[in-house]
């Protein structure tokens, strides 16, 4: 099951063979009802859900519903504010300052996002920087909302330490994703969602469970050298022991890892420095202020030239791709977005396959709270 | 000699032996004469001159004057017009679209960033969209013009093709590098550079010469199929049968090469497709009308929030990347800018080091137009 073309999780063989398929309509409901319970106001619950399915529906597991236990814990403790107490504190034509107030990430984002929109649309570009929030699902939520406006989206967000500087041993930096997107006309659109690290955590968790090698250049031992074993280095990066993920590129600078690295940098300075979140080792979503950073941008393109004319150049650059010559033993070129596009359709009618563990916690949610799963 | 942690091209050992020594001004001199001797207006010449001559400094000799006969044969082809021809053709408070009038591409990113940076400073972000225009030398020329003026800067630039898309055969897009410059107090500004492919083809004519193997994941040949034969790969790519440099991240899908050839679409996206020039396999540098496109950005900081707190953090981050523990066998972790920031306070004392070809072709042109070399 080829499930590439985008930076979260991959499903190995074993999960699949023990999913559980679940209609989203269903799964949202569950979600909802848990939000709802804890205090958070329907139209924020709704907004958390959506991000959370979407992930799913999209493929990017490790950004789904399996973070809803986590979220719920945070709510329960009183690390996240079940209501949107975020504030605009700066504001200028086309930009704005947002203090998340500790609110769901989701909810932060969303209205991060929906400004940056409003802005391009009476200034062409609007960019909104974001802090004081907590983890806000997959970056690829935001800048998709966009599209539903003829804009181009952009959304960035730094993250927890998992990804080790070019020439260092420890995770200083997040696997701080980029995402882009831009609406194209008869083609789908281009929807470029990356974590800027080579792999994702998930995908070292795959490895792990499967006892497989890894491939080298994914990962660096608690002595900054490559390494294969997976085992070893979820080990050591919960144990903060040192070691961990390569910024896309791999190690050193043969395969210029340093530019993955460099990316990731830049995404922190845009999401954390920028808008005074927290940046680096400071990011840590497992406490009560998490501090988390985002970046948002919505940019017109009818701005630019008329948006006809810029949906057909998308379009002829996307078949151009597509059409071009295919590597031996290859049938097919994708353009960002087209792989998720598909997995969506598939589980909109054929229900969402979640795994067993998955499941397991959630119903241990629902039991806790009071909420029956899929009740 | 260690010369990565930017985009471009390496010099290798044979090079750096036969190397001649010159002068910053004296190089800079002998282009501004060869310029206007083409009819290029005094003011206009010294950017073409300053882009190359930065590159030099800061290491990028591809993209130094070893451009210059280039640049030269396009001006006396009547490809590029010697006077600067662009034009804004379409303005927001925000945004602007310059149509580059077949101009100097240096004269023309000059224009573009200038503008953008303009903007920022009345709305806080500028955003320039820039086509028909010409090879615009390094990204990094226009981000850094930021820094002077306390913003953050980006310059993407879209190119002839020489990447081929992830199961593709064929070169579709081009190294398509992405820049971003981001000012700080103490410690050096953060100066992202690079190409979004894994390396720049200078490097492959690197291994040619010296008749060495390339790591795997750098290229494929005409089969798409990955190669370690650097000389079969520049044939193939000069005769256009095929094979090309691979995206960052290699190969396919395991070392996450989509997210490399994301990256260059997203520039063609926002360079090309935003400003309606060239895309894709249409991007033609060597051709009457190139039609590059460009894409620059001026944000400020002090808009989100005061700059000194923004420009504190810069280093807080910068320092904790550098403080954090190495891997073993290396002595350092580097901020990207760091060694080219090094390189051109060397070149600057001692002379900038020039390859014989380079200073072989650029003699000629001097003959040619009666522009005495270092005279």
């Amino acid at each position: 099951m080829n499930r590439g073309f985008r930076g979260y999780i991959m499903v190995d063989q074993v999960t699949i063979q023990k999913q559980v398929v679940v209609q989203e309509q269903k799964l949202k409901d569950f979600c909802n009802k848990v939000w709802m319970k804890l205090g958070v106001p329907p139209q924020d619950a709704k907004i958390t859900t959506d991000v959370l399915v979407l992930a799913d529906l999209r493929g990017i597991e490790s950004h789904g519903v399996a973070r809803l236990p986590r979220y719920y814990a945070d709510l329960k403790n009183g690390w996240t504010t079940p209501t949107n107490q975020s504030k605009i504190v700066k504001e200028t034509k086309a930009t704005a300052m947002i203090d998340g107030g500790q609110s769901l990430g989701q909810v932060v984002g969303h209205k991060g996002m929906q400004l940056a929109m409003k802005k391009a649309k009476e200034t062409a570009v609007g960019i909104v920087s974001v802090r004081n929030s907590h983890h806000y699902g997959i970056a690829g939520y935001y800048s998709l909302m966009a599209l539903e406006h003829d804009l181009i989206g952009v959304s960035m967000t730094n993250a927890a330490p998992l990804v080790v500087p070019t020439f260092g041993r420890n995770a200083v930096l997040g696997t701080n994703p980029i995402s882009l997107t831009a609406p194209a006309g008869k083609e789908r659109a281009f929807v470029l969602d990356m974590a800027t690290s080579v792999v994702p955590r998930g995908k070292l968790e795959v490895y792990d469970r499967q006892g497989k090698k890894m491939p080298p250049g994914w990962a660096v031992d608690k002595t900054g050298r490559g390494t294969e074993d997976a085992h070893t280095v979820l080990d050591a990066l919960s144990n903060r022991l040192g070691g961990g993920i390569l910024p896309l590129g791999g190690e050193g600078e043969e395969h210029s890892g340093h530019k993955g690295y460099g990316l990731a940098l830049m995404v922190d300075v845009l999401s954390g420095v920028l808008s005074g979140a927290a940046t680096g080792l400071g990011v840590d979503v497992n406490k009560e202020k998490p501090n988390v950073g985002h970046f948002f941008m919505a940019l017109d393109p009818a701005a630019f030239r008329p948006l006809d004319e810029f949906k057909r150049d998308m379009d002829r650059l996307a078949r151009e791709l597509k059409d071009s010559p295919k590597a031996e033993g290859q049938s097919r070129i994708y353009v960002h977005g087209e792989k998720s596009y598909a997995r969506m359709e598939k589980f909109r009618k054929e229900g969402i396959p979640l795994g067993p563990k998955v499941v397991e916690a959630m119903k241990q949610v629902g039991t806790e709270i009071g909420v029956p799963w899929l009740g």
